[in-house]
Order: structure tokens, then sequence, then C-alpha cells
């Protein structure tokens, strides 16, 4: 099983339903579902800005499960992640999410890990954090430490998420320029720009340093070199074609602003 | 200086002060506190949701400054960071913020960054991704992909802050338990197993092949041994002289459970 599939988003004693609605977005976001609310003490009973806030992830905040203490929304875990934003003696052993997700995924590979959240105004108490096995704390600017609570389960669940592998990142597809293309190129257009004009051939070997330089940086792709190529062979075209006579004025040239 | 200090969110054509509150936020959680609006098409014309969510990131909010148009609020940026959700050709040089952290840091080295949001229903227009020199696209699970305009601004602006090296993590700050303490709390805690009625003489090699093993794991600062010591010589100390004698019922003896 996914180990994702394992993890129990538990928010302790949430005051705002809105927050609870946020975190449920963050949580499917990062592909997160299971979320237990613990003692809940939501002020705005209605639940109405909870549910907008959740937008399309209204199937995790449904699928929610309530229970009356702590220790009751954690009893059947494998292990109990605290978030806490102190420190403090025997707080000294709270790692980063960065470097604690790893372990909480292979935990997750065991049964379900509690990953717990407190209060908006004051956390977790001592007595929760007592039943912690594992401590986290997430890293903030010293100038303003106070975070959110649906953006620490989103900064949590991000890394859980990204520490599972699940995120494959976007690749470049097509395939790198070799360099005999990058050669083609190079030639072609010095061609071109000598043929339009740009730089007389006493000039072209100087000149071609920068164009290179910046082609060499800038040209990284088969696909790449193939619209540079293009625009070169287009370039020598229209100077020796002309503008076409029904070119509307202006259109024929559009000077770089 | 601190290149975080050259860093400057901007937000395109933002629909909702609430998600601009937010961002300020979770700006100031990251040591980010420039904010830019560019074209900001605000529903709710009053920003009590946006200064009510700022909460003590209001600095953020009212230093934030306002340009009629995209290309105004980034012409003196040296490098245009776009964030945008979708793939697809000329998109497929996107990374993500882990990846492009430090390169966004090394540039803001050298004059101000643009890191771009686009509007919370259609992201930003391909005229205005044009404009960027940079794309980012922040992972999401494939089942979710939709992220709120202030959680994007939160996952962006964290992988800037912990790539800046500006946190540090909470490190343990008891000296690890050298070799010859663990040996003097095996032996104690031998004395005391045994005198205790625990175990017997005969058993104690064997039993405490599974003290040491959890005492292995457990115990690693000098503040942890110190702790387990101190239990060791209670724990003969009360056996020795029995429960006070003024010790309620119940007090002097707690079962585990």
């Amino acid at each position: 099983m996914n180990p994702l599939d394992n993890i129990r988003i538990v928010l302790v004693g949430t005051l705002y339903s809105g927050n609870v609605g946020s975190a449920c977005r963050a949580m499917a976001n990062m592909g997160i579902r299971h979320l237990r609310l613990a003692a809940p003490n939501i002020q705005d009973k209605d639940w109405r800005e909870g549910e907008k806030l959740a937008v399309h992830a209204d199937d995790v905040l449904k699928n929610r499960e309530e229970f009356a203490t702590f220790e009751e929304a954690v009893e059947d875990c494998v292990a109990v992640v605290g978030t806490t934003a102190r420190g403090g003696l025997f707080r000294q052993h709270v790692k980063a999410p960065r470097d604690l997700a790893p372990e909480i995924l292979d935990l997750a590979s065991k049964g379900p890990v509690a990953v717990v959240f407190g209060r908006e105004d004051k956390g977790l108490l001592n007595e929760e954090v007592a039943q912690c096995t594992h401590l986290l704390r997430i890293p903030v600017d010293v100038g303003y430490t106070s975070i959110n609570l649906a953006q620490a389960v989103l900064i949590t669940a991000y890394e859980i998420f990204a520490a599972s592998g699940s995120y494959v990142p976007p690749h470049e597809k097509s395939a790198a320029a070799p360099q005999g293309l990058k050669m083609v190129l190079t030639r072609n257009w010095e061609t071109a720009l000598t043929d339009i004009g740009f730089m007389s051939e006493k000039e072209s070997e100087y000149m071609m340093q920068g164009v290179h330089r910046i082609f060499s940086r800038g040209v990284q792709t088969a696909d790449d070199a193939s619209i540079m190529l293009g625009i070169a062979r287009q370039m020598l075209w229209s100077h020796r074609h002309g503008v076409p006579p029904d070119t509307p004025a202006g259109e024929g040239y559009k000077p770089f602003q």
C-alpha cells in the first residue's frame, strides 16, 4: 500500500472550521486523505466556512473521524508525531519536517501514523506532547513565528509527500541538442547574419563569439536548435525575397522594444 | 544584504483579499516582506478579510506596492519567476521549487527577483508566462491539483527560506552519553532491578539483554543517562525505605497502563 494512505492528520481542539477546511485542501493537494479531529472545539458551529474552504477536498472533510480525546484519536497508531512551535527541555530532539519525513513514511509502511497539530491559540498541551513518540518543528523566520494551522498542515504534508516519491518533477521531453547540431546552428546563423547585413564577413568571427555565448546558454534542446535554425533560414529567405507585396505596413518588421 | 530582502512576491489579478492576507502571513513566516499586487481585481472591496487573515503580518499588507500592470510590477527585477500549474509545450523546463530555490537566491543576491502568482481562477495568462525568465511548478498529487493561492505562496516561500540557510534546525544541547556512562547505567539498573525483585540474580544476565537493547536505543544523551541513573537510585531507596507513612493510598505506586 501507499504509505501516504497510512498518515492520519490529527487536529486537536481546533477552534475554527475554516482552518479545518483549509487543512483538508492542503492534505488533498499532498495525497493525504485521512483527517481526525480530537476534542474539536469549533466556535463557528455551522461549519459553513470549513465547507467553503475545503473546496473540492470536501470528501476529506466529510470522511473525517471525530474522537472525544487525544488518546482515542491516536490509540491505533504505531507512531505519534507531535508538532510544536516551542523549544525547551525535553523538546530538544524535535526535528525539521524535511528531516523527519523519511522516518514518518517508514513507520507508515508498518501501520497508521498520527501527525498531530494543536490548538490555534496554544498548540499541544504538555501532557499531549508527552504522549508523542516523535516531535517536529516547522522552520519559520525568528521575526514571525506564528504559523497558521492549515499552513502548518500544508508544509508537513508537503514534506511527507515530497519524500514519498509520489511527485515526479516535470522534465524536458526534447532531447539535448548534440554538439554537431549546435555547430550547424552557429554556421547557419553566421551565414544569415552576414547575408542580411548585421555584420561584415570581416567582423563575423568576433561577432559570432557573442552570438555563440548566448546560444550556448540558451539553446539546450533539439527543439530549441530547430527553432533557431528555422529563424536563420527565414532571415535568409526574407532578405532574398523581400517583404511579400500584400503585407500591411508595419507588419513585415517589428523592431525589438 | 540578505537575499530574502530582494524577493518580491507578485500577485497578479488577485480576486480575494483573504488570499492576499494569508499570503502576507505565509511570507512573514518565511522571512519575505515585499509584496506587490499587479492589476489587483479584489472583489471584496473593503479588505476586511485580508486584514483579518494577515494577523500580525499586517506590515507586509500595509507596505504592499500596487501596479496597474504585470509589466510595471516586474520592470525593475533581474529575474521573473512565474508559477504555473499547467504543463504543455514551452513549459517543459519548469522546475520544482526545491530545485529552483538556490538559483532564485543566487539571482536575488544581484537584484530584485519577482516570484509571480496568477489569478485564483485561471493563473497566469500566456502573455504573462512569456515574460517570465523562469518557471516553477509546485508538486501536488495528481488526484487534487488545485492549490490555494496563499498555500502556493507558502510552499514557494518556504523552499526559498529553507534554501537560504536562514533556518537553523533545532539541535540537541545535551552531549552524547559516552560508553563509560552507559555501562555505569546498565550496572546500576541491574543492581536496582535485582534488589526490588524484578528479576533474580540468576535471570539477570538474560533479562539485562532486553533492558540494554531498550537503553541503547533510548538513552542517547548525558541528560538521558542522568535521568535513568536517578530512577535506579530512587528504586533502590524506595525499596529499602518503603513508602513514606503519610502517602495517601494509591499514590505510592502507579502501575503502568
